[in-house]
């Protein structure tokens, strides 16, 4: 696991706030050798000492609560280092291989090196030709030079084909990381888990029991000072995707013989290849397309999206999409997929919600009933949660029917304990585990679904802004559930607005 | 619903721990109407002034606690009158029955009875006989008279037998209500609930999923001052032949179509002639029995059975039975089903665990993994819960697997608000509805079953004392299931000795 990592984009809000905290986080808790160095490499002038000072505040801010009074910062800090360089200056590159391989002798790195594209994908080709002409990508033969990728992965399939272009001529596929942060989630990880280390799911899962599966992912914040970089994103680039997509295939996929990279992607990818896809004519009714207008959040009243600074005053850049999916499989066959993800929502979650059809009740258990189908909600953030709805005899004198929910939450008492997602995927980069990594044929395919949509999109100008801040989106997302006789799941979200134990607990 | 409840034995302890506190919680909670009267029939000289106050006491005393201030107590207190009657004296019945025809006019009744026997069954022949020959069953045609008959009923199916034809010569069978007061408590009710209104649950109830299951109900306390009835019934008359029988047979039976008396009892009665009968040689090996010896309960010395006062010291009667039934449907083919009963064991309660079989995991998962069989745990009592227990991913940079647990509890935090199972049951008597009740047939093949057993065991002297007070029984009670690979369901007690919230979120 000895390795180099080196930071493209180093001095960014990305490497601070996350990729440091990260990295100190796992030094702090021993799950890094000795052998191990980072070097930031950014465009500005600065000495170690000013970077680390940085860096100290940093991670003092930005790293999780539980590592107690930080001491072991000063060992942490100790192996960052800074160095300049200009990108597109072909020349600096092989200063840069000049000092990391100062370094690989001090650490004792074998050579192995990880570079971490933190920066905007005009600089992949420059960096990635720099490192190459500079002789450092094909170094010794037991040494490994991996590269990680942050999304966005282009912009559309054609861009995205392209940066994979610039990135294979010069790495293998097996070295190229494309992160999705969602995927280092515990909770996302615990998909797998939860579906295939327990035998009472399995046999459920599919379309003789199961009536729809809803994913969610809402925000109840707007855009921040993101504005320009959202105008070109929007809510199906930002979240739709990568994040929501990967939670589909994890939740649709089969069992894979293996839980490992190879075997994980191949059953993720065919889902993806099964998914249904959207003629121009169906995209109308099967795709919601939403952008926010002024309204109230948690009692304070916030901008429209076309009024927040970075924006287009006519900007059409959607905010809020919903839409439902079909899986032409066997195993899914009849069940639609109805996912939703959008900014300045009422409340802030990502979850899936796989509900059951109903039971045939004997004649006697369902007069006078409120019976709630089955559900399993998995509870991405803020809570790490699961959560199944029952149906259970109302206490009394009669046979009432009462829906009853049990949960497990497991930081909802204690606070943000996980690990960050980014340890566990520089983990796992760091140990040539591609498992939690989108591979190629997943953002291909993805990107060409959405491309798709959008195709459809661009030939009609949209009614924006359709919904108020602090409302689950425009009608229409409504009604493409209503439409097929079923409704969103909120009440749940209600109920985990308050503490998790108490809320789970309740009759209602 | 109009009725005049008269109660024989109504100066005993069950009508004043139970039956009176449960008229007038129905009475407080409004589920009777104004047309109801009790009629408490005892040998002793009473009047209906000192009646009205020993029974004043024992409500207040009794009466679970969710009435606020008891202030309907005394409306209700003036519905309760007391007839002095000696059991044997035939002529007294007619100075009954004007007493009743009396009350029938000013309470607007309709000649509806229901006759409780609060009595030791020796006393069934002369009171049936009392109120046949004094004409108080064939009333007016469109009234109704029920028996309610409280266990023992009978030691043996030959006993039992006989009391029945005593009711059966004067009363039809769809008149005769055999209480078993398991039956009425909330969570058995909810048996039927949870497997048939949640659709989740149906197709994996069956030995494809299910490994074995375990149905256990243990009690701290020892036999108290009941020596004498105890030594005649031992823990196999007391608990086996009738409450885990139904436990078994609510588990185990099919879907019924209908939710009502005869539809639940056939189903019931499929299960119970399909349990394979236990032949002499095979006892030995599937059933065990037990009795306590001194130990320590709750940090407190107590005696052995042998010591306690109204047993014989060299009492051979069980005090602790477990055993092994093999049920011979399609549907149980392979899954054992596992009981066990005993006074003096560590800790109260009564519970149904049905243990799912190990999930095949992808290679990948297994490694270093502490998996546990997913476990569903119904609890009747203390508790009123239901618990699952699933594997889950720790929490953590690596993929480990650590067993969770969710849980409802209906009673934990708010402390006893169920109904008593007598309310409930007592309702369904004026209701008229028996499907909470053992039918005969239920409780002919419940006696042969167990009788076979006793046969076995008159054979051969065991060797009592053998299990220390607040230990799960003797060792061969672990042994049952040890040889075939499995073992009780112990470390969920442990937890729930603690408050059920607290514990059910606990990682172990």
């Amino acid at each position: 696991m000895s390795c180099l990592l080196v930071i493209f984009g180093g001095t960014g809000d990305l490497a601070h706030r996350k990729l440091y905290p990260a990295v100190y986080n796992l030094i702090a808790s021993s799950s890094l050798p000795d052998e191990f160095v980072v070097v930031s490499v950014g465009r500005r002038e600065k000495s170690n000492e000013i970077f680390r000072t940085e860096t100290e505040e940093n991670i003092k801010k930005f790293s999780r609560q539980n590592n107690e009074d930080f001491k072991s910062l000063n060992n942490a800090l100790s192996r960052f280092y800074y160095f300049n360089l200009d990108f597109i200056d072909q020349t600096g590159y092989f200063n840069l291989r000049q000092f990391l391989n100062e370094l690989d002798e001090v650490y004792s790195t074998s050579g192995n090196r990880i570079f971490y594209m933190a920066v905007s994908p005009e600089n992949f080709l420059p960096i990635v030709e720099g490192l190459h002409k500079a002789g450092m990508i094909a170094t010794r033969d037991e040494a490994y030079n991996r590269v990680v990728i942050e999304k966005p992965f282009g912009s559309d399939f054609h861009t995205s084909q392209k940066l994979n272009g610039i990135l294979r001529n010069v790495f293998g596929e097996k070295d190229i990381y494309r992160i999705d942060h969602y995927l280092g989630k515990e909770m996302i990880q615990n998909i797998m888990t939860i579906r295939f280390a327990n035998a009472i799911f399995e046999p459920l899962w599919n379309n003789k029991y199961i009536d729809h599966i809803q994913i969610t992912s809402s925000e109840t914040g707007g855009i921040e000072n993101r504005g320009s970089y959202y105008e070109k994103s929007g809510a199906m680039r930002d979240m739709v995707q990568n994040h929501m997509l990967q939670l589909l295939m994890l939740t649709a996929m089969d069992v894979p013989t293996k839980i490992d990279a190879q075997s994980v992607r191949d059953q993720k990818l065919k889902i993806l290849k099964a998914i249904r896809p959207l003629k121009k004519e169906s995209v109308e009714g099967l795709v919601v397309r939403g952008q926010y207008d002024e309204g109230i959040i948690s009692d304070k009243k916030v901008l429209a999206y076309r009024s927040e600074s970075g924006v287009n005053p006519d900007s059409n850049t959607e905010t809020f999409v919903a839409m439902r999916i079909d899986i032409d499989t066997e195993r899914w066959n009849g069940v639609p997929f109805y996912i939703r993800t959008g900014k300045r929502l009422p409340y802030k979650t990502s979850e899936i919600a796989v509900v059951f059809k109903n039971p045939l009740l004997p004649e006697g258990l369902e007069k006078d009933s409120m019976i709630k189908a089955n559900t399993l909600i998995i509870k991405v953030q803020p809570q790490e949660a699961m959560i199944i709805w029952l149906n259970g005899k109302k206490p009394g004198t009669i046979s009432e029917i009462t829906p009853i929910s049990m949960g497990f939450c497991q930081n909802c008492s204690v606070g943000e304990v996980s690990p960050d997602a980014y340890e566990r995927l520089l983990l796992d980069v760091l140990r040539g585990d591609s498992a939690l990594f989108a591979g190629w044929d997943e953002v291909e395919y993805s990107w060409k679904f959405i491309d798709n949509i959008f195709e459809s999109w661009h030939g009609e100008i949209p009614d924006f802004p359709n919904y108020a801040a602090g409302t689950w989106g425009p009608v229409a997302a409504e009604e493409l559930l209503t439409r097929d006789g079923r409704q969103w799941n909120e009440y749940i979200w209600r109920c985990f607005n308050y503490e998790v134990l108490r809320c789970v607990n309740a009759h209602t």
